[in-house]
Order: C-alpha cells, then structure tokens, then sequence
C-alpha cells in the first residue's frame, strides 16, 4: 500500500522479541484450538481500543484498567465463550486469567491483558482454561504466530494473520497482527479481536494515539450486519527489540504510521472477505463530504441498508436504494448534488439517473468485489467502508445457530 | 383499544362526506389498479407528514408546499412510480398531477395533495396518469375506500384500511384511514402511505398536533428493515361533515386523539403484518428509560438487530443478542440493571442470565406472534415497537427484484 513497507510473514511473532502459542484446552467442542497467548520478552507499552456497546464483556473491563499504566508482559485470549454477561463471576475470572498468565511468566496479574470471544451468559470453564493457560506459555515460541491465530478464531472459516517490514536508516521494523471475526458477524460468537506486535519503541501515549488513528480508517470502517459486539478488543505492543525508537523525528513516527495502516487495512480487508455467508467484497468510497466523520456516517449507512446489500445479493444496479440510504444518512445532503458510480459508471448524476448501460453494469457485478462511489459534491471529507452482501446464507447461519 | 372508539367498516369512505375511488391507468403493468383519489365535498382541514430522508421525491416537495395553507380539497395518489429521483421533470409532473385533479373538482391545483409511490428514477407516463385521474374522480363515490386502498398497494399483499367511531355528546363521529407499505420494506417501492379522513371538525394547527401525536407512537414506532424511504406520507383530512367540533373541551379532544391513535394503530399492526418476506409478529416493548425518546432508540436498535431478527427467525431465545442491541443504542443503560422477558419469562436479570425454561420459551416463539420486553430500571419512559423477523423470503425479494 505505501511505499517503504513490505509484507513478510509469521504473523504475531513476525517481529523480534515476541512469543505465542494456541492450543486446545477443551472450552470449543471438538477439540478446536481455543487459547492463545501472546508474550513479549521484554515489558513492552500497550494500547488497545475496545467496543463502546454499553453491555460489555468482563474481560472488556478488565483489560481497560490493566492497559492504564501503559505496560504488559501478555496477553491472554479465548474462544469458544465471550464472559459477557456473567455477573461478578464473569468478572472474577477475567482477573484469573491474568494472574496465571502472570504466574506462568513471574509477573503480576496487572502485566496481563485478557480478552474472550464465544458465546454470551455462559460460566467460563476455568478449569480448563487454567490448564490452557499453563500449556499455552510453556509452548509459547518465536514461530507460532499462526497457532495464536487460529486459536482465537470462532466461525471465522480461515486464520487472519499479517506482517510488515519497513527500513527506517538502515534498521528493520516489523509489526505483526492477527485477527478474528467482523463486528458481530458471528452469531452469538460476540466480536472483533485484534493482537498487533511490533519491535519498535514507541511510548504509550503515542501507541495509543497512532493506534485510534490506524483503527478509525480501517477496523472502525468496515461493518457485516451493522450490529456492535460486547467483546470487540484491538491490543497492541511495542517491545522496543528492534533498537528503533518512534517519534524522535516526524519521519519515523509517519513510516510507523503508514505500516501499521497498512497492517490493519490487510486485517480489516481479510475480516469482511470472511463475513458470515458474503458472496461478495464490497467497497464504498464517499467523497465530497463536509468531513471524514460525515463521509463515514453516510458511508456506514449504504453499507448497512438491507435493501442495498440485497440488491449487491442480486447483482442489481439498483441505485434508488443507494440514494435513500445516503439520503436518511442524516447527513445534511442535497439529491440535486449527488453523483452516484457503480464500478466506475456514474448512474445518477446531481438529481437524475443517468442513462448507462445497466448491461455492462451488471456483468460487472457478477465479480467477487464491487465497489460504489457516492460523491456529495459539497466539501473534502472522504472515506472507505469495506462491507458484504446480504445473502441466504448469513440468515441461515444466524437463524440457524442454537443458543 | 380505547373505550369509546368502535371499529366500523368503510376505510377512508366511513366519515361522512367523502367519496374515494381507485382504477387501473397502466402505471403497473398487468392491469393492476394503480390510482386513486380521495375527495371532500367540502374543503377540508389537512395535516400531513412526511419522510425526514434529505433524498425525497417530487410529490413529497410539492405537498410540503400546497399542505401549508391548511386546507384542501382532494388528494391524488399513483402506485407503481414513485416520481423519486427524476429532477425538474419530477416536480413539473407532480404539479401537473394536482392541477389535473382539481380541474376535475372546478379548484385550483393549490387545493389538491399528491403523493407517489413505486419505482425511483423512471419517468412518470403522464399520458396514462390524466386519464387515470379523470376517470377516477368521475368515479369516485361514497363506498368504495376499499378501491382507493387497493389502487396504493405496491408489494403488498392485501389492501389495508380501518375505520372507527365514537359518541360525543349523542353525534358520531368517525375516522377512517387506508394505508399501504411499511417504511421501505417493499424494493424500490420506496414508501409506506397511509390516508386518514375524518368527518370531525378540526382547525389545521390541532389536526397536525394531533396527527403527530399519534404517528409518533404508532406510525413511527414500526420498522421492517430499518430503511427509511424517500416518499414516506401521511395525509389526515377533517371536512366537519359531523357537526362535531373538536377542541371546545378537553373531553372532545382527548376522544378524538384517542380514537385517531386507536386507528393508526391498527393500520401499522396491518403493515407490519404484512411485512416483506415477513413469518413473525414481533412487538418489543421498553420499559424503565429515562423518557419515551431514549425507550424508542433503543427498541428501534433491536428491532433493526439482524442478529436479533434472525434468531426470531429461528426461534432462539437467544437473548445476549438483544442485550448487545440494547447496549448500542446510546442510551446510557447500565447491564447490571437490565432485565430481558421473552414471551412472558425472565430470560435475564441484573446482569446474568436467568434459569429458564429454554424449552418452554421456544415452543412460545413457535407462535406467529412474539413479544420481547426490555426494562432498563431507571426511569419512566416507554415504548412499543413493532416489527418483523429476517427470513430467506425477504433476501429473496429484495435480491431478486430486477430495476
């Protein structure tokens, strides 16, 4: 995507200084991986993002005090159960698991951060957790970024993991990241997680600013069902392995800035390629907006229009939809200015539909990935919403799935 | 639902004073009738509201203007063309549409309302419009509301209309009403219309006070897919042909509100009902907000949850999906205070979920019908919503239906 950033592989543990591992201990049915563990050899900053649904998961809230002072030694995940919705014990558990995680590696509780995804409302099996736990750090390797990867998966049908390089005076940077599941996409299979690695030295302050920012433009732009998990988590950690500090000069900090978008646009990307019964990759630029936050709101908002996502279904060009989704957008728009292209051919234009070739249009719909672009015509704010169809089969899986 | 109002038979012709009729003009193909116009022998009292989408179509703009004055004479509706989308030309026409009617009525094009609904974006074929509207309005006649009801119809299944009346002071009065489409389940059929006639008298200041009134709690408080169209109306005439002046004591405006609710209640059970692809009733109700604003917003993000739809779907009490949903919304609830009813049992209390019988539960969602109620404990705002599960026949509709 940018210059000066390359892709390399081994995920996670693709830059220097971390270890992970996933295993099996028993909380999926089926013997499914469904722990992993995260460590960096030496304390590194963290930063992480959460959901902002009101009903949130206990590690949610666990995680959120142990990032305040801006340093872990791990992370701790699982699959197969969200501990939302559990009461005091859900929260009980969630600092469990981060004090034998800590114990495993001599640190404190504290030095840990937890998340879980899985079902809603059903107790944590520690037992087996616990003993996940001890197998996962005492497995723990510089290669098993992949294992990590798979572990936190639900019905995600493939591993989300990527890596970037980039060389900053003659030095190598890496960040590695892995990911599972698209918003709710996922039954009952509450949320989003993200781990993101680097061996480059940033401060936490400035983790965390560059991490919203990384996030607002990618993870934060893509939606499946519009529906917001109790459990969405994005963590990083920088460990400083590399020898490179960011932020001593503007350069270093932009190069950092561009990888990490680059790794977390890849994740993003990987997340709706993978969307619960999507039949296609959608994407939808809105230009022309007041601002960025205007752009996104109208571009969510095509994006979640049932109409607009089955008309993509049955590969109809169907514009009308498009413009009554940008239209009750709540964005302060005026039809008169609106252009509205469907791969690359404008099909209304400032107030009318245009006379294009619905043909060509729609032979071009039959590809995997469509994009849309709507042109507000009014100001500078842009923004890109990746999303999916709605298909038989997202209804099938949602309807279908038990509780 | 209230004492006092009775349903009777007629629709919009019930109120004394109104002649309706509606005829095929081919605007829709295959014969259908597609027009239908609604007249008071006197000029009457007139309220109206429409979409809040920015996108709104020609008829929209030009009864925004002539409904201002307060009065009118007659309203004019086509089915099958929304007249949405279609610029200059689109308004010409649906200025043409209202001086057409009120040519046939020896009144100016000012007297007269318009609304639209159908396709967006194609042109409107005027030549088969005129003749559809002098025909109509030679037609019209005392009786036949049902015809009106059945020329609106655009994916509906059936026409729907109701009609009540109540006693005050020993007259009757009556209100009648016609409506068709949910917000915008139909494809391209952008709009939900309804038509109300009474033959109360009610100065044009408290007939739009009394009309938002009861939309708010009825009309608005329906949703299908949570997409918002672009020609959504709501016509109210009063034409005072009962001698009954409403608004003299507070007894006669509160029966007449009563009674205009009781109405619009009905005709918005009647859409949901027949809700695109729709297999379930589902009526949500939320209790303990901090007003009726923040109940509804919430109600809506549950109603609008595809996760919660397609489990309704299923028949899954799955209730950490309706959780999350009301966790979204924005309102400032907290989950250790948030109690879940499905079908009548506790399925969730203060923060945890409860012992319930799962199985009882969802032999109660095998029913047409399910109620789901959301009581947030903090303060004394109510809402009902109604709405529709997500089925294969919905994506199959809306994917399959060719622009």
């Amino acid at each position: 995507m940018e210059e000066g950033s390359k892709h390399v592989t081994g995920g996670i543990t693709a830059p220097a200084g971390f270890r992970a591992s996933g295993v099996a201990c028993g909380i999926k049915k089926g013997g499914n991986k469904d722990l992993a563990v995260v460590i960096s050899e030496d304390m590194a900053s963290v930063a992480g993002v959460f959901t902002t649904n009101k009903v949130f998961a206990a590690p949610v809230s666990v995680s959120r005090e142990h990032i305040k002072k801006g340093t872990a030694k791990a992370i701790v995940i699982n699959s197969g159960n969200a501990n939302a919705c559990n009461g005091q014990e859900g929260l009980d558990n969630a600092v469990e698991m981060c004090k034998a995680t800590g114990a495993e590696l001599g640190v404190s509780g504290y030095d840990v951060l937890v998340a879980s995804t899985g079902i809603i409302g059903v107790p944590m099996p520690m037992d087996n957790i616990l003993m996940g736990i001890s197998k996962a750090a005492k497995k723990a390797d510089a290669v098993s970024g992949k294992g990590a990867a798979e572990a936190i998966m639900t019905t995600d049908t493939y591993a989300k993991e990527a890596a970037v390089e980039f060389d900053l005076n003659g030095r190598k940077v890496r960040i590695g990241g892995m990911a599972k599941g698209a918003g709710m996409i996922n039954p009952e299979m509450a949320t989003m997680i993200a781990v993101i690695t680097t061996d480059a030295r940033v401060e936490p302050v400035m983790l965390r600013d560059l991490l919203k920012e990384a996030v607002e433009t990618t993870f934060n732009c893509i939606t499946v069902d519009g529906d917001m998990s109790t459990n969405d988590t994005v963590f990083i950690m920088a460990n400083g392995a590399s020898g490179v500090k960011i932020g001593e000069t503007g350069k270093t900090k932009r190069m950092f800035a561009e990888a990490l978008k680059h790794l977390t646009n890849d994740l993003a990307e990987e997340m709706v390629k993978d969307g619960e019964g999507a039949s296609k990759f959608i994407q939808i630029i809105v230009d022309g907006a007041r601002d960025h936050k205007e752009a996104k709101s109208v571009g969510l908002k095509v994006a979640n229009s049932l109409l607009v996502k089955c008309a993509l279904f049955g590969e109809d060009a169907n514009w009308g939809r498009i413009l009554a989704a940008v239209g009750s957008s709540g964005a302060d728009v005026d039809q008169r200015n609106i252009d509205v292209y469907i791969a690359d051919e404008a099909v209304f234009k400032k107030g009318s539909g245009t006379a294009f070739c619905r043909d060509k249009v729609e032979e071009l719909m039959k590809g995997k990935e469509i994009d849309i672009r709507v042109e507000l015509n009014k100001g500078k704010g842009k923004a890109r919403i990746l999303t999916t169809d709605l298909t038989y089969e997202y209804v099938k899986i949602n309807a279908h799935y038990r509780t």
